[in-house]
């Protein structure tokens, strides 16, 4: 049968998995997906972390290249990741979707599989959202978070002396990106190389911890890569950094991969789509701050200056100046 | 200068113009436009609204008759009209904007005045958002509006003998779309026929007394025409819905349009984008409801029905089926 906006809308709806409801009420939605808008009941002494972000076909992710599935985890798995920049709690989300006839079908259940995927792993029910055709598939996703009032870590609390950390291995993401691009007919959509390209993993747990123990004085999260993201919570703050290009967890290449045609520290510094943690921590603190939180590692990569500018320093001592390339869509 | 996505940001910030930072406060803004995500409190004792639209170049605008100002005032109105349909008030927004460079100068500062200007007559600050590039101007527009708890007006609550009201005249913004698409070079856009079309006003004074008073058993706004939209306020509630044609507050058509080219009862019907507010009003409060809030007149125009189906009833008294032939994207 022929969908309409009705019957699309009755599908995501059931998308969204036998427990949803459940995990709805649980995250205080006391009216979600059908109304003209949903009803969510914020926590006492909260604050609400509000978050939008775009995933659009052709320039987020490919339709003959990405599977719907991946498209599903990631356009949630990264509004969530703002939330954890902040060190809050993902609560639920809003859904907007256009999208061709031709994908309501078998493209749409296979990307509402992986959204309600990470819905369930991050904890984040659907509230709503708003459904409509177009030629290409165009998302929005708008989450809402919750952390304690007065403990979201903003971008500009960063102070000269500070150390820098990052979560995990930079560069992993665009290491698949790549490898995707590369048209490897042996390349499954399972391999682990690929993985953290098609199905990131916002770092709550860490941020959480961080905004609990009041230990971070600025974060936030590498969604287009160190060498553009630094800079920004630089600004915010009034400072600048010096990173030690040895201490960078850099993605690891694979041994087949091996063959010139990966740099490692070059995909640390500008790859996007890492959707790992930058955070600060004064001086004092850094022997609170643990190695990992769970799988998740966490390294020091650096210092914050009070000279405003981002300088790279090799094994040598040598400084250069970090060059922002990292993702930028008007570049 | 060519502007980079750093700079697009900074240009959008500016334009919510100079009370943009006094508004953002009073709304419970503690952190808007600039880092990872937004932080808002939520007032003690209400319920949050969350809500988005979808406002597409190609789709919901031309980029070659709508003016960019009418996209700006739109985008943020229709969905600020779905806070308005559960009887609360705007406090922020997301916006999520994608354009090509060729836009990012005049077309958008000329979208940003008119969205200002929304943003201003709905109390409604911008709280952050997403931007980034595309052949096509893309937007989408989260709100989070507020109502006292237990109050908010749902779909579901009709029962049979409640009569039904709308506001305002039905069929104006699809006679103002009518006008624009017949090429009219005598046409400005400050001509009255246009307004309703270009500059639709959410009908938050009328929802929010409906919602304060305990009035309404159900509401929604018309945003795909009434022959939609009651539809579905009725599957929500499970009833039907008696409708009389001769009630129905229509477009009045000006003289000079009087050739038989529009249909003012079909334009009531079937037109879309009138953000006039559908609500239902149990029989024995029929007499509390005034007849305008206001500049805006309410008329009752029927009936709900414990038989689930909707009818229109003529002057004559016969009935007929109503045919849903309001705005469906995929149809």
């Amino acid at each position: 049968m022929k969908k309409n906006e009705n019957s699309i809308l009755e599908f995501i709806a059931r998308g969204q998995g036998s427990d949803g409801a459940g995990r709805a009420r649980g995250a205080g939605l006391r009216v979600g997906i059908g109304d003209d808008a949903a009803l969510w009941r914020p926590r006492a002494g909260y604050e609400a972390i509000l978050t939008c972000d775009w995933f659009l076909e052709g320039n987020h992710f490919l339709a003959d290249l990405h599977p719907p599935r991946s498209a599903g985890w990631k356009c949630l798995a990264r509004a969530v990741s703002d939330v954890a920049a902040m060190g809050g709690e993902a609560r639920c989300f809003l859904l907007s979707l256009a999208l061709p006839e031709s994908r309501t079908e078998k493209w749409l259940a296979s990307f509402l599989e992986g959204l309600g995927d990470a819905s369930g792993a991050l904890d984040c029910p659907m509230a709503g959202g708003d459904t409509t055709r177009r030629e290409q598939v165009l998302i929005n996703v708008t989450v809402i978070g919750e952390c304690h009032h007065g403990r979201a870590i903003l971008r500009s609390g960063a102070r000269p002396g500070d150390a820098i950390f990052v979560t995990g291995r930079l560069g992993e993401a665009e290491y698949g990106l790549r490898l995707l691009h590369s048209g490897d007919k042996r390349l499954t959509m399972r391999e682990p190389r690929l993985q953290k390209h098609l199905y990131p993993v916002p770092r709550l747990e860490v941020g959480a911890f961080l905004a609990r123990r009041r230990l971070a004085t600025a974060m936030m999260d590498l969604s287009d890569g160190l060498s553009s993201d630094l800079p920004r919570l630089c600004a915010a703050s009034g400072v600048g950094a010096r990173i030690e290009l040895d201490r960078i967890p850099c993605v690891r290449i694979a041994k087949q991969d091996s063959s010139g045609k990966f740099d490692a520290l070059q995909m640390a510094l500008d790859g996007g789509d890492d959707y790992e943690l930058l955070f600060t921590v004064a001086k004092k603190n850094v022997a609170l701050v643990p190695k990992a939180i769970g799988p998740v590692a966490i390294t020091q990569i650096g210092e914050i200056t009070a000279r405003e500018e981002v300088a790279l320093t090799d094994e040598n001592g040598l400084s250069r100046p970090l060059k922002n390339k990292g993702w930028d869509p008007f570049r």
